[in-house]
């Protein structure tokens, strides 16, 4: 199945670098290795240029990992790598939090452009 | 209806930068794609240059959006540009806290000076 | 697909009422209107009789429910049923804690024998 | 402007006394003295006979209330009288927790059958 | 200088029990020894019968102790005693909450009818 | 040296039963067997008869601890039995919280009259 | 490798029913089936009759299941009934609260005498 | 009346740059407009040269403040001004903290030298 | 006993510097003086380069501490030393929070680079 | 009677800056004024260079102001240069946080060398 397209709408105040953060507070993916469901939350922060990305796709987005296989670092690199393409945002930061499994949790966070420090 | 009128004091003690944080805990207005509410917390930090605002007026002004279909983005820049423009503050950042919608918290968040870092 | 049967191991203190608590924190359905995922949690208390259930067996029996589209007064009523027939407990409280959707969260709380009270 | 009818939904175990908390996390009425907005929650803890109340009808409902002028001790009531009337619960608590005015916060709480003690 | 009247409205639903709790987040008043003042919450619970106390005259009433001394235990009592006399609810308690003075904090609970238990 | 004297005032309402709870955040001792210090708190709950504690002789009371070797079970049971002897309240319980020690933290509570439950 | 042996002093108070608190922040023990470690607090509350239990020795007795395989139900009535043996209180409850294993954490409490509700 | 005499004792370490953090957290004083009485917290951070603020006369300064009516940001910077004078430190930062008035909540934070960033 | 190997899997975004946490809550070692367990949480965060730790080598590795005495200083900088070596990450913070012996709670933390700041 | 010395261990790790952060959370002294126990919690954070902290000498040491009557700025001062004279650390903060007297709380923090930031 193919996954849903991300919508955009037009930045209403592209003249000002400012911030958006969107908190998914309900992700689940599954466990490459074990099939596992595995849970947690998806922080994006981002300074918008032309586009901003409209919240219904991003959820419908995020909901296509429900059954998906695929590990913590490479999910946060690949919904980054994705949203610089279609959004061409100035600054990005995707944040993974992921739940405890087997008595560790783990958070993983990059960022675009590469090295920028925190959107 | 016309949108309240934000009224101003003169500054205390102009000769010095000093910040002000007023927060508003209780501010809603309508989702303009669905005309259903939208709930949160409107905070601002400034650094006043001849004017502060005057609290009741500002309580007001945030009332009126109750019935106001506008997107959190247009929002939050909206505020920012009306109180550069009628108090022309030293720095003034504008901070909107949504509610979860479809599993998803926002957050937007704009600065005068442009670039300027946190207020 | 049929769904995952639940084990039992033999009560170690059967001479005794104790309490048994699982909560289940990572509990994942759909909507049967919206087909939409549904996040919760739920809580298992219970007095064992004769048979404590085995929690891995819980656990991909609770993980059925993630293709599944159930309301949650149904959903509650249907875990409680099933496990006052497989593991026939002393008492058993079977609680849905559920996430905000539309502004509202909901609670679902059903009790063997009824009208028990608190397990 | 008549207000939203509650919709339900037949009781999926009736055979059963069990507890159903719906918590509406943004609620906001108008002072009848003031016309200032009024905010808080309202939680609905009930015992269902043979009718549910339907979710999305449930908040149509509580935001008639936006543009209403009424009294915490008078709304809690008469919340509670329709729900009585319209879905005829076994028992039903309706809780309205509201924010503070003047340094002041209430909370009124009403309860069907009377005097029955928390539902 | 006499103290603010308390003023009361009608019971709304004078035919069923139901409560209200006023918290009063803001109180001062002095102590009677040193002439130091006093921090605490007052959290008034009552079931009204035909009369309820309204809250800008019970806000001004509180008011009038940040210039009286008074022990925390005749406090209690004396609030409690003039809100018996004057709104003669079904069941009332007054509960005063204090802050630190020389590493120990204070509640006093009083309730009417004596020995109901909380109301 | 002899302990200070606890100092007593009278009942300001003894014609009704009402509580006193008095928290002492900053309780120390000696453990009698180390000689090292124990940390703790001691929270006060009654309901007087004729005679009220007076707070900052309670203070100094507790502070003659300092120096004293003790067991928690002893210090609770003395200090109740000391202020059931020199104030007669109707009801008293003493619960005595004291911080971790080799990994374990421990609560002593202790009430009058014997078997009462919570004063 | 033989048990630590519990070591008891002589209730100071046997005149008066009085309840002890132990809560044990730092437990683990083995899973008999995977052998892996599990992790969790055990809170001991009793009204003693002739004898008190001494800390350390407790503290001593559960870090022998460090290297024990064990179930949670089993090790919970396990522990009571060797207290209830060596100590004969006059109430107990023992409670087990485990942390998270595939995404469910469990309490266990078991009391005596039985069905004798809280300690 | 004249306001309680600031007193100073002697820095005992005037050869190192320190941090002191003094916090009040029961402060009130009066809205000039409305003469309703405020409520807040004033948090002084300083780094002393020769003299160091005695925490008594502190507390008795701010007390001068409860029948006083004085706006949130004249307030701040009066009692900046007046510490910058009599104490000479070499940084300061006066930050108050005021609780909620109409839904909203107000912060005030003035630095000494002016633009020094936090003390 | 030779302690298990950790294992690695290549990174899947090494074109790009971001940042991996693993919290690992359920730490426990031996004190080499007294024999006595310590608890804690070890906290890893990093920036890969070619290689990233296998989640459930890395909890292995650190259960194999649970029959080990070791310090504190000497725990966190023996396991900075074995990524390192193994891993080669761009960059490395080890964190190790244990809990309170004797009323002293310790953190240590180490980073490679050395003087690296933060990872 | 002379302070207990505080010993010292060789820095397994003198190859690279790292930081130990000890917190003693069960701090008491005595006011030089009024003879009356402080309380509050130690924090010390430092890099080592050849010589490390023992703990139990370090509770000893801070036990030994148990019987002391000094201030909390002299006493936060005093701590730092018997440790700057004895451990000669590459960095060293000290952190004093005095609870609640009057109303006010109180942090004192010194840093060693001078002005250097957080250690």
């Amino acid at each position: 199945m193919s996954e849903p397209a991300l919508e955009f709408f037009e930045n209403p105040a592209p003249e000002r670098d400012y911030e958006i953060v969107h908190t998914a507070h309900e992700f689940t993916s599954l466990c490459p290795k074990t099939g596992q469901p595995d849970f947690g939350r998806i922080v994006f922060t981002y300074v918008p240029d032309r586009r901003c990305v409209e919240l219904k796709s991003l959820k419908l987005y995020l909901q296509s990992f429900r059954t998906k296989g695929v590990f913590y670092e490479a999910l946060v690199n690949e919904i980054l790598a994705l949203l610089v393409r279609e959004m061409a945002p100035r600054r990005l930061e995707v944040r993974g939090e992921f739940t405890v499994r087997g008595g560790l949790s783990t958070v993983v966070v990059a960022r675009h452009p590469d090295g920028g420090g925190p959107a």
